[in-house]
């Protein structure tokens, strides 16, 4: 038996448009927009704010999300909430923004610190509406029931999932992708195949998720090239949007695995980007994998475009694996911790925060201290 | 542009049991179960009643439902809400029993004549708590923003579409379908198959809803040869509820075409399975759509398992034609309308419905009054 849910979706060119409508059709008078600093000069801020006008409703910006966003920033975004008495949240940007304004709404309606919701279903009171829109074609957060908020103090990525969290209304604009540089869409665009991956080869995978699982690999495989390629190609773009939506609904109710447990317990540490992380990570977590689901890697293999008829698993995952790791190169992607400023010293501690994230239960191997400790070094 | 939505899923073996805490969960306290004398006879009427029980939650039966609804049922039935001061509603069965569910939340909520509500989007106020229980892989309902409503006055059937029918809850319980008999089996399976051809067709159709109508495609032709032929086959059992999801998914989402508004225009003055109904006109309109949509016919040829790749689109479509003919006569299906009691002085009454059927807007060939009349006399 399996539970699969998602937000109402409005997907294309121009679906921005929508913001102040949805909030006005989830019965909002005073919205707060949460966002960034790349997301506001890129004008996108003042694009949400003009549609809830045009919607006849009244709204204030909360602008000052980070790239890795912390508990205190959350509790700062709620407080202008409750101040303001605003009624719904939009949360427009990649995860970072998205996931703050869902920790805010937790806590402008649930109270307390943030820590009380860390783990699974531990949210009681009911959040208020939520209109989540992507600009990065890479989180998901946008139609999922995750939010990954830093607790700086204890120096680690808290994992709060919930069904609460799935947004009232995701909106997908393709076209907002054309602002990303090369840099930033390299790497949600890895981020979108590790969401791919991880959620396929997943203990909790359903023919359901598995749908949306393959539809991600096989075009996240295809189009990221030429979406790094230029910021004008409007197929990939379109694509990879396409492929972030899927890998989201997949990983919104298959889970992830050891890469993401990994890469947020070394994002609760260093600031670096989420998605380059998972690109380190994932062709060594794939390797330590293939032996649990090789008939998955074979067919990941297949949606890749490789030709695997005459071969056996594990020479077909062998492929699925090189795949990965070329991919990474030819879209310029890290492939070391180290080059990022990571330091060995380091692992212990990163090793012992990952076992506990609740991204490595579903993670389909086994998986003990000295194995993570190996991956690491491995990914050094 | 497009959008998408669906209700929370709860799919497999035993998810039936779920009924009662889905609705407590959606703050219910007194439940009205809405379902018809067959699902009652097999005893899920009495399971519902009880898992409410087990939740704590009192609930009353409305067990008066007919094959083809009336608006005189769905008064009854929202009269029986009303009365009992009810808070919530559970349809458990096909089609028939959800819709009159949906139909009898639209009068307990909104007032007035479901006429009030026929066509696209005319429900203002929210509905109360939906969970509604599939026992048919049929009709889709329980995951649709359709109820389709016989209005016995002007002989025909309604179809409202609004997404306030979208259920909170949807479960789907392949265990249930051991009940029913071969010929409900193959009729709901050639409605799944028909849902699934319309929607891949239609002109609303999106990358997401393709998705979806592909994989209940491919999955009904596979499995319900063999799920006709065994009620305990519980893996085709199985794979044609999936099937049956997918279908729903992509209908609510594309809507349906020239099939759907003919056989809703025929449902409305003859007691028929609706399953039935498509079955016989099927192949008949694929012929008539096929130079519509040239790719997606040959596509379609091939998720049914035919070899196409020599072949042009034209020769392709046929083949999928021949496939879809084959099926309905290996399953025992009637086909034509006569040996079902159809009278061929009908026809000119039936054509005028069909076309203002909210279903004729998305069908993939522009249609004429003359074009109906001939594609029925064809099926007769």
């Amino acid at each position: 038996m399996f539970k699969f849910v998602m937000p109402e979706v409005i997907f294309g060119s121009g679906s921005i448009h929508q913001v102040g409508e949805s909030c006005a059709r989830l019965g909002a008078r005073n919205v707060l927009i949460v966002t960034d600093k790349g997301v506001t000069d890129a004008g996108w801020a003042a694009y949400a704010e003009k549609s809830c006008r045009e919607a006849g409703l009244s709204s204030i910006l909360y602008a000052n999300v980070s790239i890795n966003p912390t508990a205190s920033e959350a509790e700062e975004c709620a407080q202008r909430y409750l101040d303001h008495e605003c009624d719904a949240l939009i949360g427009i940007g990649g995860g970072s923004a998205i996931d703050t304004a869902k920790a805010a709404a937790i806590l402008a309606t649930n109270g307390g610190h943030l820590r009380n919701y860390e783990g699974v279903d531990r949210i009681s009171k009911p959040l208020p509406p939520l209109v989540m829109v992507s600009t990065t074609a890479g989180s998901g957060s946008e139609v999922s029931q995750f939010s990954i908020i830093v607790d700086t103090e204890r120096q680690i990525k808290m994992t709060i999932v919930s069904k609460s969290l799935v947004p009232d209304i995701a909106i997908i604009d393709p076209d907002v992708l054309a602002t990303k540089s090369a840099r930033l869409t390299a790497s949600t665009g890895l981020d979108v195949l590790t969401h791919a991956i991880e959620s396929f080869v997943s203990v909790a995978a359903t023919p359901l998720t598995d749908v949306h699982a393959k539809n991600a690999l096989k075009l996240s495989t295809q189009f990221l090239r030429p979406s790094v390629a230029s910021r004008y190609n409007k197929e990939a773009k379109e694509m990879m949007a396409m492929a972030s939506l899927h890998a989201g609904l997949a990983f919104s109710n298959a889970i992830l695995g050891a890469v993401h447990a990994m890469a947020h317990s070394i994002g609760g540490r260093y600031p670096f980007l989420h998605g380059d992380i998972n690109a380190v990570l994932l062709p060594h977590v794939m390797e330590f994998n293939a032996l649990a689901v090789p008939v998955k890697f074979k067919e990941m293999a297949e949606l890749m475009g490789e030709d695997v008829r005459t071969l056996c698993t594990a020479a077909a995952s062998e492929k699925a694996i090189r795949h990965v790791r070329k991919l990474a190169v030819d879209i310029g992607a890290p492939l070391t911790l180290s080059e990022m400023g990571f330091e060995e010293s380091a692992i212990p501690a990163i090793s012992e925060i990952a076992l506990l994230d609740a991204c490595m239960i579903t993670n389909p191997r086994d998986i003990s201290a000295e194995e993570v400790t190996l991956l690491l070094q491995r990914a050094l």
